[in-house]
């Protein structure tokens, strides 16, 4: 049999399906890309997935070898069912089969957070290591852990979960219904919270950070965080300094915990706020333990949005 | 050749050498304890410890496979040296050269704590478990992973710190450097500290704490602790609860990055405060998220002071 090199990825969220066709260096020969609805229900979300594998495929030079697909919530690998993807409002579905028996390819599914991590890991930022660790922070913050050249996926592969590591016993209320969880300082729904929170305690101290969010003080972004602070804004710079604190005692906590040599920082927010890349950097190496402090760097995600589709794919050639 | 199933493991601290004849299913043939003086000089403590495995092997019944060494410190276990041992005063100690040199016998080096947590996995509470965790509260709190089924030791070999996981921002100062650490709360020294600052500063709340001392504000243990709280005292039982709360934050990070099938607590603090296995088997179903809450299970050690040594010893099998 010739070598069958190519693979597609399918990363799937509550808002959209993004799909490509990666070689075997994981270069993208063909990608696509439309809105999830899950609210048409499971089967036509899944139709729409195989639709989208098939249009993939056609567009490759050989048969593709396997199919992988990155969901937003917890998976069962081994049978790839998805048990639970709030975002998608599923329970127990049956992904892998049906797209298996509508498009004729093997199919791999896993965590949407896993598969960008695996991506990184195989063609991005974290290339070559044998010990990574990856956390994305967006509206949530999520992460993934690579092993011994493994992706680590714990009893019930829901290991990664970095963004609920507690950074202050008596902090912020989190999504998750803890407290003081790193999501609830750096995640960016907790960024629009707090900020929203700041500025209108402090009507006139906040004045320029609302004007960054384009005058409503419940849009605070990363983004207008940048902003304001690069205008020397002080608020802004205590609202980032609160977040850069959270990132720090958190990366503290995973280096000591897991002695990586490789940290991946990516997602919108790390887009928006770079200097928390080199912060991080910075005052790791004195918040972590000498050993670990000394094995470990801190580098930016490489391969932006199409991490969780290219990881996907790699993944599913990892599988067969 | 016939089979060798019989392991000699040594345990090395800044205190004691403890040291044990294991056979396959990790019961021990023999035993033997004495200090290890380390004012004497590296080469001095090496030859103490060669002498007690002449002494174990001995006392098998045939020739043993080969000897571990778990060692309070930072330690290359490809090389068998010991990089830094600051209980022992040890920096690039070639400790399995060393041994080896001197008993003949092939000598596998490995840290303390993961050797500990190595004796919980294969003969201990951790038994059959693909992923584990290990926290030892004493003094210091240490710990170990068990990752797929093998000890997870990370990118220098220092992985398993979980006692400086951050729990609080702005927390009590640790002696890592950082701030707001587990072992700022839990360890011995943190519980001495601690109890002596509120004691002293309230003197009539903390008469029956010191009162279970035996009188001095500066020896309070988890001991008094215990004693104070099992007699109605109000100040022990919020000691105890800072405790407890630092505890579960702790144990919901790592359970949330980890995904561990089970957990296991050891070590003086725990065998003084058994309420607090109890607590954080309650606690830690609220505290981290639900398919990893649902998926461990928290138990007390059960190799006791014996750990370090049986899982060196068994680690010594494993390598050979």
């Amino acid at each position: 049999m010739k070598d069958r090199h190519h693979t597609i990825g399918i990363d799937l969220g509550g808002t959209k399906v993004a799909g490509v066709l990666i070689d075997r260096d994981g270069r993208i020969l063909a990608r696509e890309r439309t809105s999830s609805l899950p609210e048409r229900g499971a089967d036509a979300v899944a139709e729409t997935v195989a639709l989208m594998v098939r249009v993939l495929a056609a567009a490759a030079p050989a048969p593709v070898a396997g199919v992988g697909i990155g969901v937003a919530g917890q998976v069962d690998s081994a049978s790839g069912m998805v048990q639970n993807a709030p975002n998608l409002r599923w329970h127990d579905y049956p992904l892998g089969d049906v797209v298996h028996d509508s498009t004729g390819h093997r199919v791999a599914v896993l965590n949407d957070v896993q598969a960008a991590t695996y991506g990184e890991w195989t063609y991005g930022a974290a290339r070559g290591a044998t010990e990574a660790v990856c956390m994305f922070i967006g509206t949530g913050v999520g992460g993934g852990i690579i092993s011994n050249g493994q992706l680590f996926r714990g009893k019930s592969g829901a290991a990664g979960e970095l963004g609920h590591t507690v950074v202050s016993l008596h902090g912020p209320g989190c999504r998750c219904g803890g407290r003081g969880c790193l999501e609830a300082y750096a995640g960016g729904w907790a960024i629009a919270r707090r900020s929203y929170d700041a500025v209108v305690a402090r009507p006139l101290a906040g004045r320029a950070l609302v004007e960054a969010a384009g005058g409503d003080p419940s849009a605070i972004t990363a983004t207008a965080l940048a902003r304001a602070m690069k205008a020397g804004d002080p608020l802004a710079r205590t609202l980032v300094r609160e977040i850069e604190d959270a990132l720090v005692a958190g990366l503290g906590s995973i280096t000591n915990a897991l002695n990586p040599e490789i940290i991946i920082l990516g997602g919108g927010v790390i887009e928006a706020l770079p200097q928390l890349l080199e912060e991080s950097r910075q005052r790791l190496a004195l918040q972590a333990l000498p050993v670990s402090a000394a094995a470990v760097r801190v580098e930016r995600a490489a391969l932006g949005g199409d991490a969780g589709a290219i990881g996907a794919a790699a993944w599913a050639r990892a599988q067969h």
